[in-house]
């Protein structure tokens, strides 16, 4: 559907663009029937940069979705390969994970072989928006990260968005001079993107590149509304080092360069942490959207301590729902081989479950209209003993399916007063339905 | 060691009575050392009811912990077999899976065959207090539920506490004018017990006898010291039942029961939901201390959504770990089986460690002394890539020592910079190591 859409964009092609020109375009509208909201107010919200919808011109097999405040809760997965791990096979199979779970965006963050032609592939198979770091393919081509150009950088930009990206990490708010407060860090940087620039800044003593040229980014996402993910090289790798100078530093540069990305209506979301206590959360939030005037935020997790590698997806996804609570925007997965491995396709749909776990409880006490109704519906079936419609009302139906039948496998069961938790005596549900005259 | 501090107790045994009266009961000397408190002051939450360390006399192998809001947040492990699943020797299992993942409380909710035995064996083996379900039992030795007498209740009551059981849930605050309330909403009544005494109070339309006849349960408790875990029969079962004048009419009642209990020096915490959206968690929890005048909160979950059954130990640790960092003092872990069938071995644990994970989070946010050392030494540990010490300071070594195994076995990799998720060249702690001069 698209490519009709498409076909007569010229010049600034974004959806900001349209947006504050009061042009609703194929998009907004999609987006605005999807999230049951009303054409113009998405129009509105993309103008003030409140809402994005990443939806790059050469990525015309998209679905378009809207990622904002007022929009539904997303859920980011970040797939791809490293040099030790996955295949090509293998990462188009976690795309089909994506879609089969209702994933909203992914990211393919390879790093191994093949990095453009897995890219290929997955934007070529995904009604997703496709996010990028590029400066990961940029790394990849030189053998020293120093010997990394500026124009190294935009080159790889330019091919990704001729690509089809529909938007990118950027790490251009680590500035030379916040090296000093990531030293004082117990870890220091763990955002690849955040120290592979501040090696390169430490080795040629110079300002980082992609912010002194950050214009040159803007011109290329104008020409195909590659919408900007301003990375958080600075995110707290551990609850000690959470909501530091050196994290909200970085966030200070991301809230001057949104108001630029603007200028040049330029789509952006901000990246957030990271490793964070719980009580501290909501203030993070709070202030993201107010240091980044109201960009929409996009959070990894974030993890609420530091001591459960293999359950991160747990650790994070209490994080995630939290923050999402408070009002961010979008929710990157975590998976339980976080801090340990490159995720399998069991751990990238465990992470994904959780995930879609975290926005949705978000959704509904953030009281989005429909939120619940899901919810009503399940404990209807549940009510009613019809376990068949429970399972097909779940997140996961085969899962639900297989641990009940585990015990009680008999078809005869799916009809059952009771399941093997209390068995026919002691099911509440069952003993209330049988109290006499209940009113 | 307990079996010299009980020896010379009479008359009223309770830890209230002791405290109330300035005497720093072996008990008590313990919880402090445990929590880092003084035990003048562990002495005086107890006396004013807003700790309590439940600790039978004849529970002489329990290693005393304390519930309330000053001390670490605790976690309970249902176990328990049905008439359809389960049996002796796997409930012990399921015993020594908790006591080996650190949980600090187990209920044996049995229903099926050999209630009595299962018990006793659980109690000689549990280190943690040991709480029931009385009515349980009692409904196991009748064929019908309106058959029950008040001394039937008590007798088993009797048996439970002279066993050495150290808490047991009663439902004495569902009385019979609320099951109107009850019928109005979505899933009715989900607690066993409530469900039992809703259709016992409907068949000889009499009030609970449970609540008319408090006092004599009170007898019993102060003779052994069980504390008392006020039942909320009517917890919501889905979203759209929480918060409601059920619930609340209910918790009233126990804060009445609650003064009752403590003039007699009876230990108590407060049953808490169930099913209740995040927004509505933390008013939840408010509301339970403000009417039940400061007594702990023991808390199930809550669940966030009602769909993602087979997924209920993450849905209920989102709203577990809100709760606890609210004020809920002991959390009463989910399993991934929830709503589906009894859960076995493995899900015991995933319930655990889901729920270490909550507590522990929200001790961390609630800035509890010495909370965050774990998750800084792990950090630290992270940082000098040492993989072993990271294993050993997990909450479950195994498992992230296996799926870092996954694709890493060789002893070598123990000591690499860098894992398979971003492979030699892009492991962000290694180049972060690798910037020159970095202050």
């Amino acid at each position: 559907m698209r490519k009709d859409w498409v076909k007569s964009r010229t010049g600034n092609v974004t959806q900001m663009h349209h947006a504050r020109k009061g042009v609703i375009t194929g998009e907004m509208q999609h987006v605005a029937h999807l999230e049951h909201l009303e054409p113009e107010f998405v129009c509105s919200e993309i103008a003030e940069g409140r809402l994005i919808i990443p939806a790059n011109i050469h990525h015309t097999n998209l679905e378009p979705m809207g990622i904002g405040i007022a929009a539904r809760c997303k859920v980011n997965a970040n797939i791809g390969n490293s040099s030790l791990s996955s295949s090509e096979e293998e990462e188009l199979a976690k795309l089909n994970i994506c879609i089969k779970h209702g994933v909203d965006a992914v990211m393919d963050l390879s790093t191994g072989k093949n990095i453009h032609e897995i890219r290929e592939r997955i934007i070529r198979n995904s009604p997703m928006p496709v996010g990028t770091v590029p400066i990961y393919e940029a790394v990849e081509r030189v053998s020293e990260i120093h010997e990394l150009t500026i124009d190294d950088l935009l080159e790889v930009i330019e091919i990704q968005a001729r690509q089809g990206v529909d938007f990118m990490t950027i790490h251009c708010g680590l500035l030379q001079e916040f090296l000093p407060l990531a030293a004082k860090r117990m870890l220091g940087i763990v955002s690849r993107g955040g120290a592979i620039m501040a090696q390169w800044m430490a080795y040629h003593n110079q300002q980082n590149p992609l912010y002194t040229h950050f214009d040159r980014i803007l011109e290329i996402c104008k020409r195909y509304d590659v919408s900007l993910s301003l990375g958080d090289g600075l995110r707290p790798g551990c609850l000690a080092d959470a909501s530091d100078e050196a994290q909200f530093a970085e966030l200070s540069v991301l809230g001057e360069l949104t108001l630029k990305a603007w200028r040049e209506d330029v789509q952006v979301m901000i990246e957030g942490p990271g490793h964070v206590p719980l009580d501290q959360i909501e203030m993070n939030v709070k202030r993201e959207i107010e240091v980044c005037h109201g960009a929409p935020f996009y959070v990894l997790g974030p993890v609420v301590t530091d001591i459960a590698p293999g359950y991160d997806h747990i650790t994070s996804s209490i994080g995630a729902t939290v923050a999402a609570y408070a009002g961010a925007a979008m929710l990157c997965y975590v998976t339980p081989k976080e801090h340990l491995g490159l995720p399998n396709l069991e751990d990238v749909k465990q992470g994904i479950i959780a995930y879609k776990i975290a926005a949705h409880a978000a959704d509904i006490a953030r009281h989005r209209k429909g939120a619940r109704d899901r919810d009503d519906e399940i404990s209807r079936a549940r009510f009613a003993f019809d376990w068949n419609r429970q399972f097909d009302l779940s997140m996961d139906p085969e899962t639900a399916r297989k641990m009940h039948d585990e015990t009680l496998p008999q078809p005869s069961f799916k009809e059952a007063t009771f399941c093997s938790m209390c068995g026919p005596k002691f099911c509440s549900m069952k003993l209330y339905q049988e109290v006499p005259s209940k009113a």
